[in-house]
């Protein structure tokens, strides 16, 4: 079905109105017109081939929330009028091993991802949010709860998973010191779940400015880590660090703040590697882990914990063709703490 | 008293004779004739100043075993004529967290190393087991059984430990499939322990001529890392990598052989940070951890295992006399697999 949306030709191309066919609703797959798409930092990443070569035209977009219009013969979870949302992935082998662990991204095969990826035919491209509509199998479609703001709601199907994901999986909690590093889109939901899992949580940040930001966030400690007398203070303090950043940093520094045993876990992914000292490990039995969003079992789980704790991401919500004023106010920062496209504008 | 020695007078002086004073044995002290000393690689890179600038005159020597010659008035574990062993640590704060959980080999306080290093007081240097006798109290000495090769007990108080302490720590056993990279002191050890626990061992070596002696340690399978074709094949396919190479290595080869949730443990010390890419952590949840020697409490079940088992080094006994030859070919990876110093040739 025509499909309109916002595409970039190339890696140098502008984002610019385009028109593309959607595949019809098959028997197992759900369709839902978009209502609001989140903007996030690897949209920009791979429209300009940060990461690696990408696949055009693209239509980014992977936090995607809207309203069920058709579903397949076959489709038992959704009917007509439901709420609907979509994040990272839109398909798996579903029969390796970590798939059937619900661990469909780190789907053995791997996962088919919203954009930039191909279908499993490995012909088909996948186009993301930033569009109209969108067809997807019933199984990577997630419920979304009418009691939260709907906009707000979009960026939990990437910030949101990505950042409680691993805070699950490492049993991160009560009578954990937790350090957030990176106080943007995923950064400020690894705040909120923090909080909300109990565990007592320090925003880790080279800008002063952000200390009451972090706070009203419900961070109850601020370090500016650009002050050497912080970070001496704060040295062998935490349980885990989540660290949110994507820009290249000090790898042996923050490793020098978890306490024995302690857990640097990577959910931003900066394209230079990281410089590692194996003294940094060593000394204190570290490790440095990385997480990549959820499975959607874990993303359904997320998205009612947070419909049950009132959790949804702090958002400013924008017009389609302000998208490049969004993109470089994200590069600098300037976002408190997530854009949303709101596709009526479209 | 006086103490006869090999020592390095700065980083650039060849070990030789030196006779120095050790502290007379104190209420809580343990001293013993020093009979075999185990050759490890930190030794060389310590006289070498790779790491860090060391305390000179040095004599290095922390794989240390004897027989008991005295003992304080107030020690209750040893009696002279008792074998005795001490390892990488001869003090530590004993009153720290860490202290209080039996891992003083991550003492906050920092622990005292047994040569390069200072005594609690922070001036009176320590000296390794390149020598005749040794005074240690009571608390970080080692019960040795008699009923394994003494010499061929000396490197299990470095060697063993190293590699035994992350396989108990991470639980390594039973349907896991552990990856020992590097074939020498260390992973000869590793290959030895992980096949006592019951773990389906692999070991990864550049070098295909290591093959039949991997399969003789016990390893059930042989990885050249070299070849494409056989690490495209084994892509994916390991539960632990335990890493005892102290030389700089590719570390995203390595993690894109772990599965799911596969940990990568540095016990080597490569004086270069490694280059780790973000994705090689976040595609598959996997981490890059460390760890040091063991604790004293640790250490003794190590040993205690060893005699239990029938576990001890593969050695090479040699003259101190020959000590330079003997570096020589470690460098060169020419020994099975460590070089261990009969004291009596002193």
């Amino acid at each position: 079905m025509k499909t309109k949306a916002y595409a970039v030709q190339n890696e140098t191309a502008p984002l610019a109105p385009w028109t593309f066919d959607r595949r019809d609703v098959g028997p197992h797959d759900v369709q839902f017109d978009i209502l609001f798409c989140g903007v996030c930092h690897s949209d920009l990443h791979q429209i300009k081939n940060d990461w690696f070569p990408g696949i055009f035209p693209m239509v980014p977009g992977h936090e995607i929330v809207g309203r069920v219009v058709k579903v397949g013969d076959h489709v038992k979870k959704f009917k007509v009028g439901d709420l609907a949302g979509t994040g990272c992935m839109v398909d798996s082998c579903q029969v390796c091993e970590n798939c059937k662990r619900d661990l469909e991204q780190y789907c053995l095969e791997g996962s088919t991802q919203t954009y930039n990826s191909y279908e499993r035919n490995g012909k088909t491209p996948t186009y993301g949010g930033y569009s109209n509509t969108i067809v997807v199998r019933e199984e990577f479609v997630l419920h979304i709860s009418d009691k939260l703001d709907l906009a707000a709601t979009a960026p939990l199907l990437c910030a949101g998973i990505t950042t409680y994901s691993p805070l699950k999986h490492w049993k991160v909690g009560k009578g954990h010191k937790l350090a957030v590093v990176g106080l943007g889109g995923l950064g400020h939901m690894g705040v909120k779940f923090g909080v909300a899992f109990g565990a007592e949580v320090t925003v880790l940040s080279t800008s002063p400015k952000k200390e009451a930001d972090a706070k009203a966030l419900g961070a109850h400690h601020f370090v500016v880590t650009s002050d050497p007398a912080q970070i001496k203070a704060a040295r062998a303090t935490f349980d885990y660090i989540l660290d949110t950043v994507s820009a290249p940093h000090d790898m042996n520094m923050y490793l020098s703040l978890l306490k024995t045993d302690g857990v640097h876990i990577c959910v931003g992914a900066p394209p230079e590697p990281a410089q590692v000292s194996a003294f940094s490990l060593l000394a204190g039995r570290k490790s440095l882990a990385g997480s990549g969003i959820g499975g959607i079992k874990e993303t359904q789980e997320m998205l009612d914990f947070c419909a049950a704790n009132n959790i949804v991401s702090d958002i400013e919500i924008i017009d389609i063709k302000d998208i490049h004023t969004a993109y470089d106010r994200m590069v600098k920062g300037d976002v408190q703490y997530r854009f949303v496209i709101d596709m009526a504008t479209l």
